[in-house]
Parts: structure tokens; sequence; C-alpha cells
């Protein structure tokens, strides 16, 4: 049923100012059900938005998207497909970036991310590109042409996951957590 | 992205005596964060057990199974391979049972149920088999040899799926709701 494989801390982030939803770099940060106190993604319930359809906008539910997180490796490969030096896990607005498991946005749902302190994230599945990210790309490499649409489709299956906060705890840069690995029927069946 | 099919709410159930996991039948309940009030498994929260090997048992931790829903089709399916009368969804402590979805077990992580009154809930994936209902039925059928640990096998991918409260609401018994199917990026690209 379970998989395990180590992943490493390599950046803690929040969105801690009013106008924009990239985040900044923390050294480390208590994880409360919700999400990080003072990030933009921070609540136990959220406004249904465009992930939404289902939903009338602005309608209050469940806030399934508490902690994003990034892969440095899909980061990577992103930056390539666009031909620019780097994408930042603070412009997509990332809450956590690791190194170690690179094909993260492939992650099953109900997978695990367990940290050393014992606080635990439950992935609910992979993060839709959107263009606002794309956007930010744009301010930064200004002479490449037409970043913000080209980021949606370069970054598609590689924008990483949003989790669930399943247990509260301390987290901290540069520590090894434990991704728990969902496998699907058909892989314990094989 | 999204697929949509009509499914029937055939039954509403409740696990509200203090001896067993069992579920009543209602006409009517009201969806709350948390799933469905005076229900053994409400709560935002619950302890961790066998489900989740990867904290200590007993651990807080957020709860992902608010509500169970069990698809008809599928009870059928358990009762035949059985060699029993019926699998009723109470025995299997069920919080709701639907008809038109016969793949139910297998409907993907984040898919929703949309009630028509607004309320909806975000399927977590399947509801893994335990021995319980087993016992259960072995109580049910008497002369049937050894259904209890033969349950464990017979309702696999058959249990039906966990959800959690992503909308609160009213949910009637009879109604027509709308799966929403959330579907994986293989079969997008296709």
């Amino acid at each position: 049923m379970w998989r395990h494989e180590e992943v490493r801390i390599e950046g803690i982030y929040r969105a801690d100012r009013r106008d924009t939803f990239v985040t900044r770099s923390m050294e480390s940060a208590e994880l409360e059900y919700g999400g990080i106190p003072g990030d933009l993604h921070f609540g136990w319930t959220k406004k249904a938005g465009a992930r939404e359809p289902m939903y009338p906008r602005g309608t209050e539910i469940f806030n399934r998207r508490q902690v994003s997180v990034a892969s440095v490796e899909e980061c990577t490969r992103i930056a390539e497909e666009l031909g620019i030096e780097e994408v930042r896990p603070e412009w997509l607005g990332a809450n956590l970036a690791i190194t170690g498991y690179p094909e993260l946005s492939r992650l099953s749902p109900g997978s695990r991310i367990i940290f050393p302190d014992g606080a635990g994230l439950l992935c609910e599945g992979e993060n839709l590109p959107c263009i606002q990210p794309g956007k930010i790309l744009q301010q930064r490499f200004p002479d490449q042409p037409q970043l913000a649409s080209r980021f949606v489709k370069a970054s598609r299956g590689l924008r990483g996951i949003v989790c669930v906060v399943e247990k509260p705890g301390p987290i901290r840069r540069g520590e090894t957590a434990t991704l728990a690995i969902c496998r699907s029927r058909a892989e314990n069946e094989s």
C-alpha cells in the first residue's frame, strides 16, 4: 500500500504581502490546521474561484489548497522549457520547495509528506497552472517574448501539488522529510 | 477537465448508536463541515488508526473520511461474490448510497458530488476494506461459512469512497446529484 521516499525541504515560503501572491523565504514555520499562519492561502475555508467551477464564484468552501509544494527539479524543467535562467518557487507562490522527488506533480492524492517532528501534509493532487506566475516571470525577464502566456503550457504537469495540513507541527528548512506514497490499486495488484 | 454524470441518492444513513458502526436510514440530513452531525465519523479531526500508519496510533489528525459513500451496484457485486442475498449500505457503515455510477470506488480523488441545494462533497479516494462489516454479515447470514474473513477480499475495490464536506447544506433521499469527475492529465491529453 505505501512506498517511502526521502525528500529535502529546500525552502519554506509565505505570501505575506497584501499586493502579491509571491511568497518570501522563511527559516521555519509552524504548520497549523489551515496552512501556514499569515499566508495568503491560510484558512479552513476559501472562496470558490476558477478552479471550482461546480460552485458559484465566491461561495465559501473547504480549503483543499492550504499549502502548495513545488519540486526544484520541476522548476528547472519549466525554466528550460521557457529558455530562462531560473524559475524560483517563490514566483509560483509555493509554500515549500523540495528536492529528491522529481515527479512531484504526479504524486498520487492520498500520499503524505511527514516531517521529522511529526507534522504531516496530505496530498490533494496536482496544482493546476494559472497565468499569474507567468506575469511575474515576464517582469523578471522582460527580454523574453510572451512569457506570461507561454508559462501555462510550459508548466503543465510541473506545477507541484496542493496539500491539506493533516497533522500540525513545526517544519524547518534543510530537514529531510518522508514521502509516504499512496499506491494505486493497479500497482498493489501487480 | 470535468466530466459530469447524474446519480440518485438512494439512501442517507448515520451511525448514531454507541455500540456499533452500523448506520441507520434517514430521510434527509444537513451536511456540515466535518460530516453529518451525530454520526460516528463526524468531526474536523479524528484519531489516527490502522489506515494512517505514518502517524502514531491515536494522534489527532485531520479527518478525511467525514462521509462515506457506497454504490448500490457495487454492494450487489459484493453480495454476488459472497453468495448472499444482499449487502446493505448500512452494514458497511455507509453514510450515502447512490445508483447511477457503478464504478464509484474508482472515482478519481478531487472529484465532487454536488447536491441540488448546493451542498458538495470532495472525493478523497477509495474506502479501504476492513473486517468489521464482514462480522455484521456473518451475524446476518450465520449459515454462510467464513463471511467475516471472505468479506475483505470480496469487497476490495468495491467499498465506495470517503469524502470531505466541501460545501455544507441539506441533502435528501431520492434527489438527483451531479458527479463532477476530475479527469486525470492522461485523459485530458488524449
